[in-house]
């Protein structure tokens, strides 16, 4: 797309981006797919684009193998990292992990949507995660450094969950741990690390039977999210190459905001 | 067995446990393979009954979905939780299901081996979790509360990681999140919610290559980990019902060891 191009559709519609909203549920009927629904119907009333990987749908192989990789030959060890970049940088990644790669590519924004199982996400999602993102797609030697300027960087990201606990059990003294401690895996982990500033997560809590009235209030609150996804601020970790860790990789003595501790060490000073 | 059958067999064997090992990864001469027979030889020669479910060489299916369900009528909305929970009380449950609940339920001791992929379990080793770990069977309204006081109560649980980042990188103020928080889901989430006694993790970091010496340095360090499977202090997670928490599942004001804040909430004083 050339610059004139690029001008006259903004001015046609300012605001218009792309969103990729991943959802984990087998049943469609769940709260889950009734929130991607309304999440697809909020987002394109809003004038953006939506594209949709419903991951059960789609009978997504969540299982990293052999398979995945043409370019390794089956009497060789299997260096998992090694030949997924291999396969990346060739061009023979399998078809499905490939389109989902440019998938992400395209977005503005990719949205999760899942069931928290086992204080993560179903195993389809991991496994969208563990083939999806490559070493040469989602972080390599031969990309930006990891967090914060990784080579996803200008993307937003949005875990929105359902869980069946009550949301006092995840709150900053909760037992199951603060929501956003249980999902730093896919917050900093995944989204971070590869340069996708991520918000803070949406979630429906006491979700295993949830009446119209409270469904009705949970598809408000969503919507409210929905209409902030670029303008929100996201949460702010600290950058990797921003001067706030040595080479060992460790946060800086004294960079930290006084009394904290924990993974808070690794967000900075909240606006 | 009788109460005289077990005093004899204690009598010969008296430290004689059995442990399950999952292992999780593709390659059967990969690190992650070698570990794994590396404890099988190991606690066999210290006299343990031990069993292994090497998931990829079980072909482990890793995703929920209505087939686990017998039970389950196939017009009707699947609740995953609901479902698996009748088919669990009901003995319904998948023969490969129910063969894994049984492991765990001949177990002394659980270890998980993998290599940690985006900072969590690799998606086969998700999916037998979440398949294997039903309502009805690992916690549920008719069986003992979760943390601490649950249904798997007085088995030890380890998990034995690879991780190709630095140990540093992983440590109190490493980038990534010190582990044992970034392992949260399992340690915490899994293990303890269901009962189980978590050790502080086994990880061998820089493992992408691994040279002689280093695997050599690794399995007299895991070696060390194996012998006090049964003797080392587990993480003194708090009880649910220990009188810490709340109505609301909340840990109750000051409570905590003074200054902790984040995940380690819910670890108490060590001794």
């Amino acid at each position: 797309m050339n610059e004139a191009t690029s001008t006259s559709q903004q001015r046609h519609q300012p605001r218009s981006k792309k969103i990729l909203v991943v959802c984990a549920h087998p049943e469609p009927r769940s709260l889950n797919a009734a929130l991607t629904v309304f999440a697809v119907e909020h987002l394109r009333a809003a004038g953006h684009e939506v594209r949709v990987s419903d991951l059960y749908a789609m009978k997504w192989k969540a299982t990293v193998d052999a398979d995945d990789f043409s370019g390794h030959a089956a009497d060789r060890r299997l260096r998992v990292m090694a030949a997924s970049e291999q396969d990346t940088l060739s061009g023979r990644l399998s078809p499905d992990i490939a389109a989902e790669q440019e998938k992400v590519l395209w977005s503005d924004a990719v949205i999760l949507q899942f069931p928290v199982w086992w204080f993560s996400a179903p195993a389809i999602l991991k496994g969208w995660i563990d083939r999806v993102f490559t070493s040469g797609f989602a972080y390599g030697p031969a990309l930006p450094p990891p967090y914060g300027d990784g080579v996803l960087a200008g993307r937003r990201a949005l875990l929105s969950v359902t869980a069946g606990a009550r949301g006092s059990a995840f709150s900053d003294r909760g037992v199951h741990g603060r929501l956003s401690d249980v999902l730093h895996p896919l917050q900093h982990g995944l989204f971070w690390f590869t340069g996708m500033a991520p918000l803070e997560p949406f979630a429906v809590y006491d979700a295993n039977e949830l009446p119209a009235e409270r469904f009705a209030a949970a598809r408000e609150a969503y919507a409210r999210r929905l209409d902030g996804l670029f303008t929100d601020e996201p949460v702010p970790f600290r950058s990797l190459v921003g001067g706030d860790y040595g080479r060992d990789m460790r946060l800086l003595p004294g960079v930290e905001v006084p009394g904290t501790n924990g993974l808070d060490l690794h967000v900075g000073p909240r606006r």
